[in-house]
């Protein structure tokens, strides 16, 4: 049984939709059945066509496609919206989309604001429908080793968290050609508060908490915007704090000339350390006080459930980006029809992540923000 | 437009079935309409109606499926057949489906003898339909730019390549358990002649002819049993001579205990040489002897127009190997498309191995196995 | 015609005494005439006996080798006197060394505070004898390069710095037990004000500024001991801002367990970045915005004369971080050779740390550690 | 007490020469203190002076060298002798020094013919003398720790070797230019009947008959001439056997343009396998079928007494080519000093190759070559 998709957004020339396409399809558990392409209806309609969906399931606007697919018998209706807009088109779309009984994958920043995402966490849980955030990067299987060789002690009490994720693509002034991903990243009005913080910020925040377990308590950050003309931050920096002590460092930039997106993550332990980066995405390494390093290796029989329930193919054969997005989309089918089969979902299911991330991540760009803005060292992190 | 899809073979516990749906899925050129998963009717049947096929499209065996598609309306009825049994249930299905009318991807070695291989390549050319072998490592970007580097003379002549595929799952008796891959792999009966050089020696021929664009010409092999009571080879090592004068030395091994699926070329010409490993299958290494090593990667905006079409993401988003086997799919698919459509493909969408590699990749097995049987030095490269 | 050493500490069981007489020895500039190794006589003595020297040259103190070496003929006595003393016996015997004539090596850091940082200055620049502060990781070939290729523009204008020392060998505390190394460089009476900050965030800093050819102008830190029990800081991380208005993050950790010495460096500008890591110190990754990364190596033929000036190899053979020392060593005795032979030293030979990097680093030290205990976010770094 | 070394060859603008007198300085076990550095009297004075000799020790042929040192008072005449002439001026000068009382250290290949070596065997064993031959690549801490790995059983039974050279200096005909290290590597009357396989070849050859404790039974060579003009070999690779039935692949090539000098090996047992590459020399690879990877480091408080020995620096601060080259004299020096202390010495100290891997060099040279021109596949490891 495929689960009934819709998208919102994702139009011809975006990134990130043809993503969550992609993403959706691996493991065959969706069809994709309906969209709302664009807020351009002409563009809404070539979309979906080249989709192969059929005209009268392309919509104009979102609201048009709540609102018709509603009306559709339940058994043919939509059954989970994945809304892929600029992140000032994430509230109004999900709330309604979670008020009118759909599941919704949400591409992250959750929201355009804390206070919208706070609004969203209480309707979530009001509806009682199923949320997905996608921070892809939790989705791989060595990040999720990660964060079970923590949870199982393996390097003791944590200390220490470096966070990273450096790009350099925002290197030149690019919103200033006709350049797409750049210009709504850029624009105060459709990111939000924060540029490089929320694009790829968020993304660095989530993994150390995801990874670590922990908390971030209060933040140091250094906020900069370097290209001249920009509006919004295209770098920065942050100290941080954690909930049970610990201290890290958090850097996200976009003007990182020359750099890909090799998000990385490290944390140290009072035992030992692991080391995880997109770069070389499926290995982990472990590393001991007293003994040789480990590689940790995607498909290895030793890993844990986490690790092999994200898996789909022999050690060696490198899994990538799109099957770690594509985790996230099957996790939550597995969940959505755990839910319609009336059984409970496995942890390994419910292993994706949610309105509590959204909102936490949500509250890091503003405190983040925030404390870039301060004359004080620590800013608390608030929510 | 979708493709209608088939597949024979593949059936719950197969390895490259799976492997063969997700790649099939991932760009959403096709649709799965039928199967034949099994040669057990039971197991066929449970294994369509979990991938969600309707009862009456799922069929007992590759005839029943061919026969009975073969009556549906054409606009319904099954395009292309993806077949995915052992080596000794290649050829038969493979003649049928041809010579009914229904395009064709095969796993590889192509047959079970070169003799099966020669005759298919007839029908291939007879029947006019379109025919792909799944050599998966050529579906990589930074494969196919090293080819381009190459043809575009950056190294200059070549004079020596290095290829190597080096695994460690056999190293024990594994067929002496309920191991379904390791028994057919290294059954006579299933497999052909040849075990390792038949499985992933033919992956490492393909990919040396493919990215230097020479041919071998004359083979010196070491072929070994290494494993008590095994009764195919599962180690091999050959020398190798080209038709350009260059020479070369090709290893697999199913015994290098510990090592996953490395595969790893590396070639040198007068100017300079190159190094690919699927390790790290986005990077691709070319080296001068004057100036600084380059690291050419996936997604970067001055790679070829080969790269770019077999790309989805931008640079630093690993895409492993799901995506390359889903440029095999994906490039065959717009093949198949440009003749209904009826326009000329595109050298970027022609560019999936066929029966020509097939008959050379079953040259291979047979050559090499003879070499290795032979106390001389050098055999010619015949077919 | 070799330089003749004399040595102030590093007797038995001294980790950085002895590094210093390999790297001493290594390019055949120096011979070791004379020590004092140790404050205990005995040990002092059978040091030097165990070094080959002749009783009369082993002395009982400082004092004891400074006075009597100048009574001896000119042609006899030492002229380059190596202090490998801890830090809070570091000024006194430079002081003593310089007024009497010689020319000295210091380890780093210069001094136990940065008043008698700033008074050594004062000392060196009266005596005009010659002085090097062993910051070891601006020897290693790479590095230089790095500092050429941003001195040539290569990178454009600088914007954002990032720069590491993560260790992992004082995650427990080993003070406790009877380790040597431990001990005198977590007490406040031995090392100063600071522990990690002042053992490797020194090199950190001067690594920072020698290969950007800026200076740190503001600081925000993170100083943590958490090690329960530990007199001084065993990690820290600090926001920079240079004076080109670039920011910068610079971390140094003795707890992160696991880690050896992976000193790195990364520098973006406006046209590119670059990377150095000292687990791969014969490399140096050059990355640009729109073409393939390049991996500059030691030996290579297109590196700069200041490379070349300190590589003994052909590219391939890795020097490392005895060589990387010696480097200073050897650029030290050749300026102190062009000298005495009245030549103008070359730039690559005047190319080595001295009381500038030195007093910076003690200022580093007290500005850092300020930082630490401040509420206000940003620091000036004054002198 | 430091032994008093001469030498014999190694003038200005030699390249090996300077590389063994870093060698025998690093760890002041030596003192240079005559020598015979060239065959041209100027050149050999000139040398000599550079060197801070006395003009009285500075000889103009080796038979000068060896006779007056003689005639010296045995506290003040040289104790071992380095030979660092090319291939064919090896055999007499280590006749004469060792028939004289000296002890000996070799640069490989050890002689211009298997005759000589199985010649200079007799020598070394009549006279009684020290004799070191130098396959610099065995001095590494993690080759040793390889072996020692192999030796403890960790990979179970051997299986499979594989070794490599690749270099790609000769890519070209530099011979032809005044290139003093091509011309006499590539001419018959100075280098012997090999080219690549006596400069790389052997080291390649030692390397794996030292790490797997096996010997070499039988080859299969193809050997190369591939740059037009050349009178020797610059490329070539041999199928192997091993004395307990293993089989590996060897390869040498000086015309692997862009390669460095990345030797490596790789090794696999029954239970796991190993990988070393000097391009990360510190670093050992250990894999095993059912755990994470290891990689052991140098200086890893984990590892046997042989690395340790072999160790200067904690773990992190990288040793390279020259202290792996300094291992072999100083674990010569400790061995030639237990024997002038009348103490016997310990596995480590006599852990450098002598005269049985020189003799096992040539022949493998004279095999590789044989082969390399039969018709027939295998050729008998015959000496």
């Amino acid at each position: 049984m495929k689960l009934r998709l819709g998208m919102i957004g994702g139009g011809q020339g975006a990134f990130i939709g043809a993503v969550h396409r992609i993403a959706a399809r691996i493991d065959g558990e969706y069809e994709l059945v309906c969209g709302a392409f664009s807020s351009n209806p002409e563009k809404s309609q070539a979309s979906g066509l080249l989709l192969g969906l059929p005209a009268n399931r392309i919509y104009n606007s979102y609201t048009e496609l709540i609102e018709k697919e509603k009306q559709l018998p339940e058994n043919e209706r939509v059954q989970v919206i994945s809304i892929v807009t600029p992140n000032h088109v994430h509230f109004a779309p999900t709330k309604m989309a979670l008020e009118n009984g759909f599941h919704v994958v949400l591409d992250k920043p959750m929201t355009f604001s804390l206070a919208e995402a706070k609004e969203l966490d209480k309707i979530v849980k009001a509806t009682g429908k199923l949320f997905c955030l996608t921070h892809t990067y939790t989705g791989y299987p060595m990040v999720k080793e990660a964060k079970q060789l923590i949870k199982a002690g393996k390097l003791g009490a944590i200390r220490k968290v470096y966070v990273e994720y450096p790009q350099g693509w925002l290197s030149s002034f690019l919103e200033g050609d006709d350049n797409k991903q750049a210009s709504w990243r850029t624009d105060p009005g459709k990111s939000g508060i924060a540029g490089a913080m929320g694009d790829i910020g968020t993304h660095a925040f989530n993994l150390a908490e995801y990874v670590t377990g922990l908390e971030v308590t209060k933040i140091c950050a250094d906020i900069n915007i370097v290209v001249e003309g920009r509006k919004l931050d295209d770098d920065g920096a942050a100290l941080l704090k954690f909930n049970n002590g610990a201290s890290g460092v958090l850097t996200a930039t976009q003007i990182a000339a020359g750099e890909e997106n090799n998000v990385k993550i490290r944390v140290y332990g009072e035992k030992g350390g692991l080391e995880w980066h997109q770069s070389d995405a499926n290995s982990l390494s472990v590393m001991y006080t007293d003994k040789p390093m480990e590689v940790w290796r995607t498909g290895g029989g030793y890993t844990s459930s986490f690790a092999q329930h994200n898996t789909r193919t022999p050690a060696g054969h490198p899994e990538g980006y799109l099957e770690a997005f594509a985790n996230l989309y099957r996790n939550f089918a597995l969940t959505v029809k755990a839910g319609i089969e009336g059984r409970t979902a496995t942890p390994e299911e419910l292993d994706f992540p949610g309105v509590k991330e959204g909102v936490r991540g949500m509250a890091f760009i503003e405190n983040v923000i925030a404390s870039g803005k301060s004359d004080k060292k620590w800013t608390e992190f608030s929510i």
